[in-house]
């Protein structure tokens, strides 16, 4: 799949892949085609490989290069040419920069202008509105005061922006409403801590949000680094839930105020959480877990279960364990 | 008393009731006055039985018909008509849509205006105001830059509003400062879950803030469904606290950081809450309760005792178990 | 150290301190200097010893008028003149604001006028911006839209701020990214309890931000009261984080979302916490701390260690009690 808001550069060889990671310099001349994940990679492109939890994806991938530790050489694949470095996830940022140089910087966008509703079908507009390059409003919408739609944004029909909102690099279905104050696309809070200065990792992914969903005021979305952050249909979030980088949300789930997600976690569908829960990064959770207000969860969650508690346990232990009657 | 912020349709008559809940058509031609809870509807106004909790409210309620389901047929006074229904609060939320259905929708507020300061008394005013109408603000207030303060909105003397706020549908005493980046008077996280699209019910009431308050930056106040939201005088309220619809917190609370509000608690006066405890919802906490951070309170906790933990107990027991020394 | 944000009077003698206090009148004319913490008060300043906890500091301080209690008064150096009250810290915000009376009102920087980038080195700016006076910002810096930066605040070169931020009273150092929405400067959450009106103290504090520092989303950081609220060089914030007054954060700390610090505290360096946990006032973090997801911290934690849970203990007791595998 293309990525419609990042350029990608498109002269990226192996040999300068080598260069910028300062290896010895590659005897092989190939120009690649992009930077993905195992699973998803085609012949052209470089992959990586960090962990034995993808070894079954490593076995499958169609990647021809792949970067990795010394101590992962002898079981990669024999097709697969090893990119050797001591930090894999470093050194897929820093190509991951050569391919999308944008994505890494995030600051404001010096290219937005005053909206001019005319160009829109039925669009209401507020105040003091601001908008950016490659920005798409469908039929029937409105846009509150202060607002502020940057660069890469597809809003689809009978859609409600309110006031004072942020959005970025996002992609948003027909139906929904964003309200005021939500700041919607950003990086994510993804870097690798070094001594003098943090290496930030670029994210070149998005936010995409379904049909009839609702953000709620003060709402904190931040989109994908390599995949996308993703809302399904029908789901709603109340205020001040903060939702980190390459999060999937199904459909139809209810979120209540103040919820935290943190990064690349997996959220069935038909999931309701209770105001003030945390969920752990790179967790699953099926479809219709109920979560309780204020829980902790950190490990993953089957479908059609009901938890609470700190860390999160089934809730009829949680209730017996503090003598609560149900 | 009068819904003074919510225009009402003032021809809802029973016959209109019944068919908009797709019930067999009404014999009676009744002009109805208006939807109330049960305590509080006079003869004209229809009510709604939904739970046995509400029994005792039901035995002396003055309205005639009231919306219940079959199995509440049976214990219904025998003045009063039943309207029966499957879903109760469904159906009224329709009913409520149909008397008043402005309060259903709540995007941004299309009438506002740049903000003229000599149509009030000494008043210092920043940059870029909006103001909406049925705006009144009393003597020696300050307003900050970027502030919107959409419809609806009644200001005491000698209050302060910070810069970057969004109010609605507010009632603020004197000498009451909101700081910051808060949003007062939205509708309220309500609606009825449905498998393609949310049902949301409207918000007919109001935030009602009192004297001598503060609200911290970034707060996020909702207003109420049937009755109001309100924060008694003297209560102050830190940064980034999120309290849901229909909330009522007493006078000179102190509310730290954080903290959050599920719908529908009460809150008792001299009431201390540490920072990024939780309050569940429909619960009653009484006076002089110190609530420890961090919290999630969960049942009702009586006047004047300390309580901590997740869930919420005795301090004694929860200090005693952790082994902490008092 | 001089105050360089807030205007000090200069013609405060110890007379009026005692007129002020509703004291007997003062036979000593004495002209004072400043009021200060015992261990930096010089021989000219106003100090107060409230706690036993600063015995050492009171043994040592050159100060010679000390704000105290009757039952303090014998263990006083026989330099000092006590200053007798009921309420030490009381009375120490009404002396400050007799100092700095500019520290006790927060409300919005009438002062600011729209940005005019030319008087900077190479800025690029968004649209909207409003400047206060006494405003410094380095090269190469951008500042987004909508933005607000009010009286009192000195920006590092090679910074970038976002849009929809309003600072004042602040220092940032160089390569410091503050995202969207983020709300710093304003003064803490500190007052006494009134039966009518609390009494706010001022906060002639700033905040501190050094170098290579990130501060995420709808942050909210306050100023200090008598100290300063300081952030480390290389520490980043993520989104939703709330600092209050007078904490210290070390160098290259990781703080993930929505935790939040209660007044006060120290943090070390190379400190990781994860989302959602919160830190009380008034405590000690030493250095390579991680404090997992969710942890409620309230004592201190030496250097080294890694703790979880509510209130938070060792990581290991943490999970073998809970069954979980490290």
């Amino acid at each position: 799949m293309k990525n419609i808001f990042f350029k990608k550069n498109n002269k990226v060889y192996i040999k300068d892949v080598f260069s910028c990671l300062k290896l010895n310099k590659s005897k092989i001349n190939f120009k690649l085609g992009d930077i993905k994940e195992l699973n998803i990679a085609t012949k052209k492109d470089i992959s990586f490989f960090h962990s034995k939890k993808y070894f079954e994806a490593l076995k499958k991938t169609k990647s021809k290069f792949v970067i990795t530790q010394k101590k992962f050489k002898n079981i990669l694949p024999k097709h697969i040419i090893p990119v050797e470095v001591n930090d894999v996830l470093l050194s897929v940022a820093k190509v991951t920069s050569m391919f999308y140089p944008d994505a890494l910087e995030d600051n404001f966008d010096q290219n937005v202008k005053a909206i001019n509703n005319k160009n829109f079908i039925n669009l209401r507009v507020g105040q003091n509105i601001l908008l950016g390059n490659n920005v798409k409003i469908g039929k029937n919408c409105s846009i509150g005061h202060n607002t502020i739609i940057e660069q890469n944004v597809i809003i689809g029909n009978n859609c409600n922006i309110g006031s004072n909102v942020l959005i970025k690099n996002t992609i948003i279905g027909n139906d929904t409403n964003i309200l005021d104050g939500a700041i919607i696309g950003k990086k994510g809070f993804g870097f690798f801590p070094g001594k003098i200065k943090n290496i930030r990792y670029p994210h070149i992914g998005s936010v995409i949000i379904g049909n009839n969903v609702e953000i709620g005021c003060n709402n904190t979305i931040d989109r994908g680094s390599l995949s996308n952050t993703t809302i399904g249909d029908g789901t709603f979030l109340d205020n001040q839930v903060h939702i980190a980088h390459n999060v999937k949300i199904g459909k139809n789930c209810i979120i209540t105020g103040q919820v935290g997600f943190a990064g690349s976690s997996l959220i069935g569908n038909r999931v309701m959480i209770g105001g003030q829960a945390g969920i752990s990064g790179h967790i699953k959770i099926g479809d219709n877990v109920q979560i309780g207000g204020g829980s902790g969860v950190i490990k993953n969650i089957t479908s059609n279960t009901k938890v609470m508690g700190y860390p999160a346990k089934n809730i009829r232990s949680f209730l017996k364990e503090n003598k609560i009657n149900d």
